[in-house]
């Protein structure tokens, strides 16, 4: 498995998956994933069909940067450099976000309902495995389920009036998640120590552990076979 | 002087310039003002030099959207359709944002500092002129100085390092000014309640007053070569 201390400034040697610096890892990519989602749903904006959804976006985009800003200074308290911290996931982050630019208002809304899904199963992952401050911040966030009841309701609303979108729209959501997976085993291979805290199901999960691995990405899968329902979509 | 009858919802016949036609009108723009705002503010974090500034202009734009969150409820308060007061000044709007796109970091800044200031007048005007509870949110807005005095410092910081852009910034805040103004008299002649609210300096002023609209041009002049002073650019 490649090491990453290469590919960016938190340590990443050591083969305890709680370490200080899977945790710094992870708080990272969330806070660049909630800064990045911030810029996408902005753009995004454009294809809203009303001044009012323009506005309900922007709303969404506001609530992306409280959040990017909870995990900001949650790095800067734990003494990291919170640039440095997001720096390796930027990358990864911006090919998802090139790779799944949205050509309407109704895939822009499905790729806010997963990408916030998948963040979800992250933010998940680190509540039960890091310090206790990590798990307050990030239950905090996700109590925030309302907005996504709102915009799941907007798509089955959508697809309710003109069922020929939920084969497309399920098509779509089926590339966003393959895309964000395929960018999760490449940052995955740079960051095992990141990887293997993901993963982590016991005391007996070790780094570049494979079947693990594949056995996250089976879970998050799942997750998303359950949004696909909640918006109304046929898979 | 044109009637605005024909060019939007809002009521635009009365001479009296506090009817809440005007009120409207003004709370409308101002919230239209802060929507475009956040969208701008979000595009040009593209120009930003590092991941921080790249945050600090995203809170910029949260602000914006929590401000036009204050003026849409509070338009909603007053039984008003948000999206029908905003609409007249969608496209003066995009239009003063269309012609001052900025092309670099220390522009968009710039930027920030000269439409928020300008907004800040408006601001001010109306707090004088509209109901006590208008007036309450109104002075809410104007208290978070604080990220305005930041702007400032930031300009002023990179000026002191290379003085040559201060020439430079300064004709860049002129055409800002000055694009404003050409769409601030588009908007005074298709509204013009809005208009003589705008100008209002007491019981004798009147709707088509078209040297309480120069005064108050020239208001808005004075105010802006204070603040080209606090960014440390020269006039």
């Amino acid at each position: 498995m490649i090491n990453g201390s290469e590919s960016g400034p938190a340590p990443a040697s050591s083969g305890n998956p709680s370490a200080s610096g899977a945790v710094l890892d992870l708080l990272g990519l969330l806070a660049y994933a909630e800064l990045g989602a911030f810029f996408r749903l902005a753009d995004d904006a454009e294809l809203a069909p009303s001044l009012a959804d323009k506005g309900e976006l922007a709303g969404l985009a506001a609530t992306e940067y409280a959040h990017y800003k909870l995990l900001r200074d949650r790095l800067e308290e734990l003494g990291a450099d919170p640039q440095a911290a997001m720096e390796p996931f930027v990358e990864p982050l911006e090919s998802w976000h090139t790779r799944t630019t949205p050509q309407s208002w109704l895939e822009s809304l499905v790729k806010v309902y997963v990408g916030d899904g998948i963040a979800g199963d992250f933010y998940r992952q680190v509540a039960e495995l890091a310090d206790a401050r990590t798990r307050e911040l990030v239950s905090g966030v996700l109590s925030e389920t309302e907005r996504a009841e709102f915009i799941a309701a907007k798509v089955r609303e959508a697809v309710a009036d003109d069922p020929k979108l939920a084969g497309r729209l399920a098509l779509w959501a089926r590339r966003l998640v393959g895309e964000a997976l395929s960018q999760a085993q490449l940052v995955a291979t740079q960051r095992p120590d990141l990887a293997a805290m993901l993963v982590s199901e016991g005391a007996d999960s070790e780094v570049g552990d494979l079947a693990a691995v594949s056995r996250m990405f089976a879970r998050l899968t799942d997750s998303h076979t359950a949004r696909i329902q909640a918006m109304g979509l046929t898979t």
